[in-house]
């Protein structure tokens, strides 16, 4: 199977395990031969967004560039997986549009677990009225209704999740099956000796 | 031959013919079979550079930004085009780093020759003073000395830097050879000739 490029493209609030899968499912592509560039939080950062703010302009701005990076990289046959919070409807759609292929994965996790989770403390922040314009506290965050993927990171556990993906992916053609497992000397035998009676060998 | 991704990273002051060589190189290599993506002036202030300026800082920014772009394109198998005055030795020194493979080219122009072509009307509004910040009149331009290829666009014809270039990118194993030049049937026959005797055929 020739390496067929495209994005995924993963939206949800802060917190919500968006990197936390993107990675999972960068390692999981890479073992299958595929060509991954990650575009997440530092990443961007660092090399596109150096700069921007978070007003509505400047978050825009922000998902348009990861966006015209993400379909440069798909049309030239590697995979983008881009982990942004992305919390507007319409620059989703706009980025998608760019796209050939566009997988968009909503993780969705209630404000309640996310508060209980917390893992950088910036949820109380914003819940005390420390920091403002946060996504899902005090700015909006537009949940998709018509992602290819949703998966419940509050009720599912990551392996669950990974699994739904990866399930899609495969059913869309656009990744190769997972390589066969290691087998047993016992089956291999087993095997070899089925095929055998069906003259396949 | 697999398509090996590197960057074309044109360098040279404004109206040097930057552009219009980028533009008749990614035309050769699209007719060669190589995917190819061009990241000039007008592609990266739209998608790429909005909100920066002319400072040193902000031009710095802006060149890390298109020489990140540009590695990840390169490592994916695409050839990527640059074409920014980049007037900054050591922040052109820095992409290049990132790469495995980086083709620097030096689009020399005199000032002189600039401002008699002068396509853009730019240069006498910065010799006059009514523009500042213009890269070679008052803000530094910083020749490069190692660039892999210099062409001298006051001297040559751009039929001739696009030879220089094509050359050196084929004798680098960067490009394939340009496809054979139909040939008439009395040639074919007297090849073919060639070829018999000599047990080829």
């Amino acid at each position: 199977m020739a390496n067929k490029g495209f994005t995924i493209w993963f939206t949800g609030l802060s917190g919500s395990g968006k990197t936390t899968l993107a990675k999972k499912i960068e390692r999981e592509l890479l073992t299958r031969g595929l060509g991954v560039e990650m575009l997440d939080g530092d990443v961007v950062r660092t090399n596109l967004s150096k700069g921007l703010g978070f007003s509505k302009e400047d978050r825009d701005t922000n998902i348009r560039r990861i966006g015209f990076v993400a379909n440069l990289l798909a049309r030239n046959g590697a995979v983008c997986i881009c982990a942004a919070i992305s919390p507007y409807k319409d620059i989703r759609d706009e980025v998608r549009h760019l796209h050939q292929d566009f997988v968009e994965i909503y993780t969705e996790c209630s404000l309640d677990a996310l508060t209980e989770r917390d893992t950088k403390g910036l949820y109380k922040k914003a819940l005390a009225g420390e920091i403002t314009g946060f996504t899902g506290v005090d700015d909006p965050y537009e949940a998709p209704e018509d992602a290819e993927i949703t998966v419940n990171t509050e009720t599912e556990s990551i392996d669950q999740s990974l699994d739904t993906i990866m399930a899609h992916l495969e059913s869309k053609g656009l990744v190769p099956p997972a390589p066969q497992q290691d087998m047993s000397a016992d089956e291999e035998t087993a095997i070899l000796a089925k095929l055998k009676t069906l003259n396949f060998v």
